[in-house]
């Protein structure tokens, strides 16, 4: 009988927003079991959420080194295999370098770390241990996304010229921070959220998505990088002239003052033979146009699509998959790839493509200087 | 500590589709857990499939009948609580029988029976057991259908004149069932679909969204009813025209020869003052036109939506949700339902929205009027 | 020097709706001048419109009989050459009549007379005198309209099966004929406009679009005719199940009740191989969806098309055409036919593609059939 | 009886694209008559090209030079009224210059000259002569964007925050000028087309439509510009972080080797309450988000608008008028303007709003500095 990959939870108790994705996206296949946590710095608030994601009491921990220290002493048959941080900010280093130095795979959500101290820590702590670790940049799972990164490392489009990538949100359009919206509050707090607001929040997303399509890197960037609500301590909107390793250009945006817009993050390239668009809002259609024949739409659960964007997919094609399904993609494969380990088989690559420490690490230092050339006066600044 | 509610299975082993999407769905709330099944009506493959599913050997049964009469012996701290039945139509109802007929309450996918007569049984095994059935016409579960329900309940857009509602798939557009393709072969076998093909297997889906959506009811009905493809045993193409009870007229389609569409039910409703239009494909937009003022989005998660709408919505506007969304949400309900029950509380009713073993026997009574119909030269059947 | 062709026009003064459509359809391409008219029942009325447009004095006259009987006695170069009749349906007849028996070329609003005798006479008058005549089914005169024609006709989508053809307004959903509207006082008064309402206005729109992009025939319906709207004289809304010719099967709604819809003529037609849908409201692209590869998106004004549509398309892609593009697409074929003609020359049938006195005939036939089947309580009725 | 304004041509002889274009906006409104022109700088070019077009001998000319002196010795009652020049942008001036100096009015295609020079002495030419002058920035003259700016003149989106232009084609991702493609030649050549490629070609429309919808004017820019194509000469390529008066930031992209984009010109603008989205490809409707409520869809042709839309709409809503009719909406307020000068009228200033000179010189300032952006090492460039 197969056994379920056992998972422990650092955040996401009573009120947060995240945390309850992440215990979506870990149940959807069933590959996942939620054995213990510690849901919040307030031991009793911990204990509250435990008992109702039906956690035995002796597995609700007070905090994460309760968690780490107690589950280590459990039988390995029964302990958790892997520990998810779905904690603001300020609080992914302790727990992530605590879990894996005690032996236990890490997935965190993103941007991975509160500074580039941080970052490059746990990058050398990862490469030390040995041991798995995910960042949750979920967008990347979708199945059109992959389908897109395929279709350009295999040639399809030429050379890349241009790229552009936009991430608009609306919801910081109005001072929420002061009224005690929760997840306002932190991710508009320097000592929470690091230097950056919507630059860290959602333009990690963009530069992420836009590197993961490519298979590009940016080399230079030049931003302004803006404050529209009075009184908000971190930036809230962001555009920025982008260059690429081959000489492709591009543009990223990032906002959550456009009024009115959801969660759109979206994304074009253009290379020498055509060009593709994706929408995350209607994510199951990739519009692909072409210099000399009609543009065409690819559909997730086609069969023609590559088997990299077929296997991250569930139902056929026509049943919409959406932000949840993409999010469970990369838990899915981090319990394969568990699993995998385990058992001592190899795994088809299909399965270990999940952000990784090293593009945490690159999520980071785009941070730093994104929000470094929103101050200068200095046109380019390296990445 | 919440306990998650227990649930068996009948049907969904190895290589089926809609078990697959059953479990996901039961999965993704964190309110149910799979704890047994009978997944095939070969002991061997329903083993091997519970052994896939991470299902105790002890609780992988052979038969539906023997995990019924097993799991009653069970403490009832243990035993299952309720049976999902996912199989092919003729092994609906003696599962669902025995299941309620023991006292396990019961999700079954639709349609509800193999012919009428099961349907008024079940109906009545039901009513006298008083115990909970859910039917899987998961496209209601959709919030944006909800919220297009509601607004036609308080009048938005005046006395409904018009419904037009489509269902068109293009995957049975070749003679698929003669290469072996499972889903194909028991859709179009008329001794394990009933007397209809298309018409039972989404025409069914099309009648109770147009219903549930107008709160109208069908009174005649006029179909030409197809078969396209040569050698094929039942319907894959019906155009029915309808009339209400109210006065309104209608046109519903059901087709699995469109060739190229996925999966694309899609209905509008117009009324005196306005119509509104909604996509499965892209279910996350519910467009509402009116006489004389700007059309209008309404849009899944956001905060403007009626309570209906909002409850059935996991994650913020934008982060689409999708097909497994809207038919975890009848679980979802479900298990709120039997827990509610079982602590003896009453429920919000926004949670008892569920499909009804009474709109299973509607379902059925519409299969059998429009397939006499489509051979009928009488104008108008009533229903 | 190349000289325009001359137009005279019937109907169409100060305050009419289609008649300055067809004004500027005749005017956007340069080849005819409008020398002429007879704008009004009301002689005083005509000739201020006349004065509003230009047209001197001597030229504008009192009745359409006036027109063609002081016109045949200009200089062959000076008169005009063809009658463009934009009146309401019961004056269709009379003054096409008089136009053909005196020599002049017409081109006709549809649909194309008053009742079917009018339209059987009128059909052996062109026979007779050997003249030019068009309908002014617009809609074929879109090139993606002439694109998905092209397609089919090469066998792109394999045999058609099913045809959906829809034709959605609102602007009828209030008794707007008692508060004097022009355009719907005449359109829903059968001593104006004939038997039917919005099966002649828009339903023969509708068909005629069906027949001219499969080329099949309609052999038999089966119709539900309304009227919603409480006083209203004719058919407000009606929807009807199809047969063609071949085997294949259908659907054609047309409505002038579909509150909030504007004008969103659509078709869908699917083959054994793939299927293809247009809408009028964003007309330039085409979308087709093939059974085992991605779906394309054909667009107006690109290389790719098929020289039938590439030559009704005046600017490049991305440059949207609309209605009086395609409108002015039979104006122009029009004239370049009597330029033609009155030249000797022979001319690439891609310019005599526009809708005959035959079309007209079998839109009446369709009409009477309709209304027919509207009351009847036989099931199918041949046409 | 209304005679229509007499128009004579500088260019847009056979072969020419936007020659064409003129023409069929000129005469779709009944407003104005082609009376002569100057259709090449090849003599025989330009009398075969008046042949063509129904233009007597006497008045094909075979320079502008010979137009303007000729014209200007007819009676006032016969000779042109103003001029219109369809040039490359080095034959804008001269002609413009001239035909202005002897008293006609001028309509010139953009961008309004060779070079800052020549903008700034056309500028004072028509201040000095005070006749009339417009440009045919003609994406201003679409009814939805003429709507977006009343609404953001009202104030309904508040105080603006963000802008995003962008204006993508792909027709020059490969080196057409070397295979004399007529329209790619000319744009691509310093000595036709002065210092900018696609900045001059389709920046300024951008950079023309962000000031014109939002009523700001860009303060700053910082620009990156690309030739990606080996061996052209002018850019291909480019975006540009914008500063606005009013504090509002934003971005412009102008590309022509985004390869499968057709004339993808789109603009987002958002304020503290909302934000509204255009596409030129689908130019009929206008959406705006709200933060608190559902989208909206504005569309051309309905009762709803701002008089401002209304009046630049021919058809009711859901006839789609396109790119001719907004380039028309330009020439119909400009031979409204004449005539009302010329009956000593004063005109409602809805029919005045067309780019005016002053809009040209902002243009090319605009190429100016953003040519100079691209080259500059500075980060922040005045405007």
């Amino acid at each position: 009988m197969k056994q379920k990959i056992r998972m422990g939870m650092v955040g996401g108790g009573q009120g947060a927003f995240i945390g309850a994705v992440h215990r979506m996206a870990a149940a959807l296949d069933g590959e996942i079991e939620l054995v213990c946590g510690a849901f919040s710095s307030d031991p009793e608030r911990s204990k509250a959420s435990a008992a109702d994601l039906g956690i035995p009491e002796d597995r609700a921990y007070g905090s994460f080194d309760e968690m780490i220290r107690r589950e280590k002493r459990l039988r390995p048959e029964k302990r958790m295999q892997f520990v998810s941080i779905v904690t603001p900010n300020h609080v992914h280093f302790a727990p992530a370098k605590m879990a894996l130095e005690n032996g236990f795979h890490v997935i965190c959500d993103k941007p991975l770390a509160f500074d580039m101290k941080e970052a490059l820590a746990l990058e050398k702590i990862v490469e030390k241990t040995g041991l798995l670790f995910a960042l949750t940049h979920n967008y990347t799972g979708y199945p059109m996304v992959k389908q897109a990164r395929q279709m350009i490392r295999n040639g399809a489009l030429g050379a890349i010229r241009k790229v552009v990538v936009e991430y608009p949100q609306g919801w910081l359009s109005t001072f929420l921070e002061q009224d005690g919206q929760k997840q306002a509050a932190w991710r508009t707090d320097p000592k929470r959220s690091g230097i950056a607001g919507a630059m860290g929040d959602i333009g990690t997303h963009a530069e992420n998505l836009a590197e993961y399509i490519t298979g590009l890197k940016i080399t230079e960037l030049c931003a302004d990088i803006s404050i529209f609500v009075p009184g908000r301590l971190l930036d809230d909107d962001g555009s920025v002239l982008l260059r690429f390793d081959n000489g492709a250009k591009g543009v990223l945006m990032a906002s959550q003052i456009s009024a009115g817009e959801e969660n759109d993050l979206n994304i074009r390239v253009y290379g020498e033979l055509g060009g593709i668009a994706w929408r995350q809002m209607e994510p199951n259609t990739l519009t692909v146009r072409w210099l000399d024949k009609p543009a065409e739409l690819f559909r997730t659960g086609r069969g023609e699509l590559y088997p990299e964007a077929q296997k991250h997919t569930r139902i056929p094609g026509g049943h919409p998959e959406g932000y949840l399904e993409a999010f469970a993609n990369i838990y899915r494969n981090f319990a394969l790839c568990i699993r995998a380990r385990e058992e001592g088989r190899t795994i088809d690559p299909i399965y270990t493509d999940f952000p990784s420490v090293k593009d945490g690490v690159r999520g980071m230092k785009f941070v730093e200087k994104v929000i470094q050339s929103g101050k200068s006066k200095q046109k380019w600044i390296n990445l």
